[in-house]
């Protein structure tokens, strides 16, 4: 573009960016505003006071909301997001700004006709359950964009600008060549992420499978009545939560990732990753795995964990190189920001 | 006033204004709306689009949001409180007022340094509760009205413009001079209205009582396991929920209501309308209570169910027509609607 955008970047507060472990969105948000404050944007970040960035950071509340103990009691989350809105609105009323790329959902859209620059909403989640499809279409004429394709199915009347993947940063994960000896599960214990179907594939497939996930509070029980009575220690190991560097090591060194999720994942972070180490994806086919995962060249598509056991014996004869070219052609940092420059474009134009 | 001030009333969007049955604060609107009106005001009242109203009625929701199928749905629920403060934020923002009365709490308040007219909002509910603290401490200097003198006590450093108690129609009470022979229950059954502790007394004093008020969900437990073996149908009485005219004939026909209320009720529009009809209160030494009733005059203030006992001998000596002139002088609509223009016109001299 032809001057540098003022661009405000509206990141949830429960949170830090970028988040020091899990938090899928934040880093998305934290790598977009970085690589548009490398391109010479001026951009500002409104986020939770102990965020790391290198744009200007507006804090709307001192620290991540989830770390602090008021975070517990409900009626105060409540009424955090409420002060959190009116703060960002607040703000970005008294300040100008080219354009307002909210990453808040729609907490921020009742207001949005306040604000003095155009707002656009990238989609960070799932959009299935009913209450999103009430609250969303009170808003549909706002500018939205879709992390997938798929994404889009459940609101198809919503004004959507664009879908924009996620971007990784390649450089941060190392690549193998050689495939692995061993199957990897990454992310979630969680009915929705297949944790108990990527191990039935992998005992059908006599293959060692490797688990590195956390087990939220509400998936506590599901872990220790389905997953745990099925981790022996030894063919099916489980090995907590992991860092990046933990995360990359387990990636690398695999033979394939088993992603036989059972939901409509909307992007999948963990496909990507996977890939740019060199690692195939057997994955199910839902949510944005289709639009990922080319069938036969970066993985299989697969509907059962069955068919996943048939695709381990074929999918060390991929070449892996394609599984990382397939990230370096189209899930980058760069890619990405690509992708939300055009979008910019797009709404300024109107 | 000189001029005749255009002034919004924002009521919260669950009831309809006035209410159907229960439903306090939406009658104390309603109340003030009309009596407004009346004054000569050019009134708006923003609510729920089933209210009825003289006023311009400008609805938030189509129909009280309580009524709608979606209000069981929790993160709807949640939305519709966000979706009603955009709209509300923005019906303000496009119309000219000189002052606007808030009875939607502290949900507004982070949406009020937008709007182009002075908020005053006027708290209806007790302030006890920690996360009131937090989240009213945020807007400190915001200009609140409250209910009674008592219920400012938990939060002190709040910006307090004046004390309006609750105004009743009176004409719509019937009043009797002859003290009648049982004791009158009122309102929920429920712990902190004294439910159990009104039995105790009645069956110390060996009066009748008759009870009358509603079960809520919540309170079904407490009912069924501490009030519901007391009730003999004989000495003690359950007559459901009432509507205005049975709630009338219970009043006036009672030697005294027991209001032996076992928190801190910011007003209590029941011990107003027991007087209205005649009837003494006694009532525990909480909450309003000292502001409303004056012992040994129009009924008598006690710690427990055994002072309540003791008073119920010398309530019949009370002068029935001391009840209802207090009311005539200190808890009218006219007289609630004289302590709102006060509070106006000081809002308005700042």
């Amino acid at each position: 573009m032809t001057h540098a955008l003022k661009i405000a970047q509206v990141a949830p507060f429960e949170e830090s960016v970028p988040p020091p472990k899990y938090g899928g969105t934040e880093l998305v948000i934290s790598n977009v505003t970085e690589e548009l404050v490398r391109r010479g944007y001026q951009v500002t970040l409104l986020a939770a006071g102990d965020s790391k960035t290198s744009a200007t950071l507006v804090p709307i509340f001192k620290r991540a909301v989830r770390r602090e103990t008021f975070s517990q009691d409900l009626p105060k989350r409540d009424a955090v997001k409420f002060i959190g809105a009116g703060r960002v609105v607040e703000y970005l009323r008294k300040n100008t700004f080219d354009i307002i790329h909210n990453h808040l959902g729609w907490r921020l859209l009742p207001f949005s006709q306040l604000l003095p620059a155009p707002v656009v909403t990238t989609l960070h989640g799932p959009l299935d359950a009913e209450y999103q499809q009430f609250v969303y279409g009170q808003y549909a004429r706002s500018a939205y964009v879709s992390i997938s394709n798929n994404q889009r199915r459940p609101m198809p009347r919503l004004n959507f600008v664009g879908t924009v993947y996620n971007g990784i940063e390649v450089a941060a994960f190392d690549f193998s060549v050689r495939p692995g000896t061993y199957l990897a599960f990454l992310g979630r214990m969680s009915p929705e992420k297949g944790a108990v179907e990527a191990i039935l594939a992998a005992k059908k497939a006599r293959l060692p499978l490797i688990m590195a996930a956390k087990v939220d509070a509400v998936d506590q029980q599901y872990f220790s009545q389905r997953v745990k009575p099925l981790i022996d220690g030894r063919q099916i190991r489980y090995i907590g939560e992991v860092d990046h560097p933990g995360k990359v090591k387990l990636l690398k060194n695999a033979l394939a990732l088993l992603a036989l999720i059972q939901w409509e994942e909307p992007f999948g972070l963990f496909l990507v990753e996977a890939l740019a180490c060199g690692t195939p994806v057997i994955a199910s086919n839902r949510g944005s795995v289709p639009e990922i995962i080319q069938t036969g060249k970066t993985g299989f598509i697969v509907e059962n964990y069955l068919q996943a056991a048939r695709a381990v014996k074929k999918v060390g004869d991929l070449d892996r190189r394609a599984c990382r070219a397939a990230v370096e052609k189209r899930f980058t940092i760069e890619r990405m920001v690509d992708g939300y420059e055009k979008v910019y474009r797009r709404v300024l134009k109107r």
